[in-house]
């Protein structure tokens, strides 16, 4: 056995449903197969619900709701992996979590992106484990089974090597996707993040709109007694029709220091194969 | 004279600033041109800023701050008109206000776009006569004078005929870009809106992104007392990979009455040259 790992005999039982939008079946047997292959131990339970499709949405807000109540009340699963992002998770966070029992509370949670809003509310609730890391839907991504793999190396064996390198033992720490969590600000879906160093990642914004991102979150949260921010990567940034003049990490800094908000520098989260776990709260392991 | 016009004999002096974006030297001739032809008691003062570039911006955050305070606090300037928007005025918005002189309380603030974060920080300051209206950018559109001409009747004449059709004597109104908005929700931009009908319009945002600024401004605004919120044009949706399979009002609908927000229908503003004025708080003409 692998040093930092924790064994666990039993079968470790990972319900999977889309809170945002449609998963493809092709791309689920993908992951089935690497589970099948290198975590025996692991039974997947992908969610018929994984593949509805109805608008941009993986089904109605009423069967995204029923989906992930079903799989967190059901006293026989012990992980909720959410499938993908896109969007859409906003629009039943709010009432799924209102119906949630006492048996959703012992489970890990693992997403990201879009699943940030269930990640938050989950935690503003004190229901489960909660990590941001990879997804099922990472498994598209060209060398994406090491993303995959290392998902299901935290949820079946809580493996320490996974975790995202600067998260220190006795510190509170949450990840997001900065559009996600600034769209959360003053909602019901944010937590209370007093204390946590929260690290932030974004993908597929321009510029402008990261650093009016980061200029209402950090608004938001100047009094709120963050121990500081981090700065995961921000990818895919589209061109503009010219340069923007500052860097992701400069508009961070400033934003951060105008907010009174300590800086603390780059963590490895993502969209991208190197995204690593951030469980939230204090590390437990 | 005209029905519904006021008449004013002595010049009015236009001072313009580009609180965002540069704006150019030939679209400035051409809104020169135009107001010389038609409003001869009209005095454009396009500041040099205007042209200044800087990265993405027109100019330094602290030359735009510098040009808008200027005209703002020379006495011999009636009105501030907005050059045009883009991304920029949540940079210097609140630090500008903070260096207003009370010369500037009498004048009329004019713009609307990313320069509602110079409105809705007017506003919140008690500073102004501020109106949602067209800009100087507006002469780009085809037939855009129509809507250049609107701003103007409005500055020079206070004509009634260019306000917004379902503007209502005894109520308070205010209008802003939804994007724009939803970014100055719980930072020191944002006026109250207690009592207010509040006009939202949106343009280039996928219909995912529209649903999601909608969730979370009206979660925001849910306990803030809003008469009600009305949307204006929602123009320019970029083609997702599949419908999104709700209308821009059905999202709004949605989203007021889950927020317990009365919809109050439909109104004539928008990024087009039919964006009519709307003055902010009670009619005063």
């Amino acid at each position: 056995m692998a040093q930092g790992t924790i064994s666990i005999s039993s079968p470790v039982r990972i319900g999977i449903c889309a809170p945002s939008t449609p998963f493809t079946r092709e791309a689920a047997d993908r992951v089935d197969a690497l589970a099948a292959e290198a975590y025996p131990q692991a039974e997947l339970i992908f969610d018929e619900q994984c593949f509805f499709q109805d608008g941009h949405f993986a089904g109605t807000d009423r069967q995204r709701i029923d989906s992930f109540v079903a799989l967190a009340n059901d006293p026989t699963i012990d992980a909720i992996w959410f499938a993908r992002g896109g969007y859409g998770a906003a629009r039943m966070a709010e009432a799924a979590i209102g119906q949630l029992e006492s048996v959703a509370k012992s489970k890990i949670y693992l997403g990201y992106s879009d699943a940030g809003n269930l990640l938050g509310a989950l935690y503003r609730a004190g229901i489960g484990k909660i990590a941001h890391g990879p997804m099922p839907s990472d498994i598209g991504r060209p060398e994406g089974e090491h993303a995959v793999r290392r998902a299901l190396d935290w949820i079946v064996h809580r493996q320490r090597t996974v975790l995202e390198p600067s998260l220190a033992d006795g510190k509170k720490h949450a990840a997001f996707n900065l559009m996600t969590l600034a769209m959360m600000t003053g909602t019901k879906l944010i937590p209370d993040l007093r204390d946590h160093i929260l690290i932030v990642e974004e993908i597929s914004e321009y510029l402008y709109a990261f650093d009016r991102a980061m200029f209402h979150l950090c608004s938001n949260l100047a009094s709120h007694g963050l121990s500081g921010i981090k700065l995961g990567n921000v990818g895919d940034i589209p061109d503009n029709d010219r340069p923007f003049g500052e860097t992701p990490e400069a508009i961070t800094k400033r934003w951060a220091e105008s907010n009174h908000i300590a800086y603390l520098g780059r963590a490895q989260i993502g969209h991208d194969i190197e995204n690593r776990i951030v469980p939230f709260g204090l590390l437990d392991l």
